[in-house]
């Protein structure tokens, strides 16, 4: 038990977001910057450790995220899931005395095989806060998204739709990477995306015709981006949705695609409660303190 | 009519490829360059066209492919399906009285929208030198994998999937990228790839699978390139096959590609004829000259 507050951080592969909590549990100072573990040189954690306590103080400190993966300071095994708060601390590995990283949750059976690390901070974080039922299937936009299904307090099985990854791709490295630039907003465009996304299995082939309509003009060239976005949330609310669930449905993480992915929902029938990830993320980070 | 011969060029996006074809429409001389429409500057066609015939002699010359783009020399519009040899040379553009242009090919009704170009000679070259039936279901693999039904000798109906282009994006800049440097091999792997393709209609979660089984050791990381081509494969020759269809089914293109579609086709319980692209190619522009 930290009993004069610590330094909480989420940190992955581009950025990192560090966190002073005081004795209370209360969040009192933070910062975000771009030194994600890619940035990092081998053997130069300590460093880039020592720079966060140069900036909130010289607090223990609670890492979570790609700091603990392979690439990162020190590795944090995946616990299997099952998998909920007690799993997680005890699984946390110790760089140091004062500094603890949290284990990513894999998923190993069934002949099926998932990871993540990072989101189950915040999974465990909205199940100890009690902001979500201790049954329901959450969805965590992001690069990789996933759709996590919480029973009895725990992560009990998870998928990853990497949805946000293929976006970025074709806008930045594809024939459809000029189509893509404009901004992607919530309308009639974007539904209809998601509808096509809802209906159709055949994502790869739907993405091509996002050009030829422009090229023929059925289309406008500023409707593509929120369309594309509309077709690949869809298909992924499609796949999440997949299995007929009496569950609340949750949408947790960064506010502007939490409010994408409840529109799509939306239009497949089914309401969503849209939680802000971080918030989760200090409650999860703050209970797992408490626990060690 | 051009009676002493002529010069044919598949002149793309990124590289082009050019023949001499003698009186008799035999292929006498050709080269291969990297300078796609592409790397030709605004109002650099006619010296790009005046190198083709420093190499291959002072000929009449019949081009296709994205040099009839609106980003090529000149626009060669898009002619409407159903579209056999007859409405291609009908199409022709002429940038000068001896530089022809072959039009692209689009598909415009029913609410759908696609675009063909380059793709559309091999089809009308196979037609025409009668290496596929009247009826067939050709595909035609690449950046952009095109399922042309082909009735009544001409093109009836066609869809776009973007197969080849995605396994690039995945390649190159993807959180896949290491594990794809592999050689993509036909195999037990990439079936098993092409299975999995056929049956899930989730492809961008699968995706995600490739990676978590290499982390979690269910998988080598040498697998990876074959298995993850066998997935988009398989997922395009579903589409490509979805609707029931007694025609026989074509591969048509560069023989290392339509390998991998015909065993892909194989899994699907299908027999696919492969035939070399350039072969129906020169068949196609042969004739089209031909014509003129």
């Amino acid at each position: 038990m930290w009993r004069d507050g610590f330094i909480a951080a989420d940190w992955g592969t581009t950025n990192r977001r560090a966190y002073l909590l005081d004795a209370s549990g209360k969040c009192v100072d933070e910062f975000e910057d771009g030194k994600g573990i890619l940035s990092v040189p081998s053997g130069g954690f300590e460093e880039a450790v020592g720079d966060i306590r140069a900036r909130l103080g010289d607090k223990p400190l609670l890492l979570a995220g790609m700091i603990g993966s392979n690439r990162g300071w020190v590795e944090a095994p995946y616990v299997p899931c099952p998998a909920g708060i007690e799993e997680l601390a005890r699984g946390l590995a110790w760089p140091g005395k004062r500094e603890a990283i949290v284990p990513g949750v894999s998923l190993n059976r069934d002949g099926r095989a998932d990871v993540m690390r990072g989101e189950e901070v915040q999974l465990v974080g909205a199940i100890a806060a009690e902001l979500i039922d201790p049954t329901a299937l959450v969805c965590h936009p992001g690069t990789h998204n996933k759709w996590a299904l919480v029973r009895h307090r725990q992560i009990e099985t998870f998928r990853t739709v990497m949805t946000g990854e293929l976006f970025n791709l074709l806008k930045e490295h594809s024939i459809l990477s000029d189509l893509l630039r404009g901004k992607v907003e919530v309308g009639e465009t974007f539904c209809r995306g998601v509808r096509d996304g809802l209906d159709s299995a055949e994502v790869t082939a739907e993405l091509f015709t996002v050009r030829a309509r422009v090229l023929l003009g059925k289309a406008e060239s500023s409707d593509a981006a929120s369309y594309t976005s509309g077709l690949l949330i869809g298909t992924d609310v499609r796949i999440g949705l997949s299995e007929p669930l009496a569950a609340q449905v949750v949408v947790m993480g960064r506010p502007e695609l939490t409010s994408l992915y409840a529109a799509a929902i939306r239009e497949a029938k089914r309401e969503a409660i849209e939680l802000d990830g971080e918030r989760c993320f200090l409650a999860g980070i703050g209970k797992l303190a408490e626990m060690i």
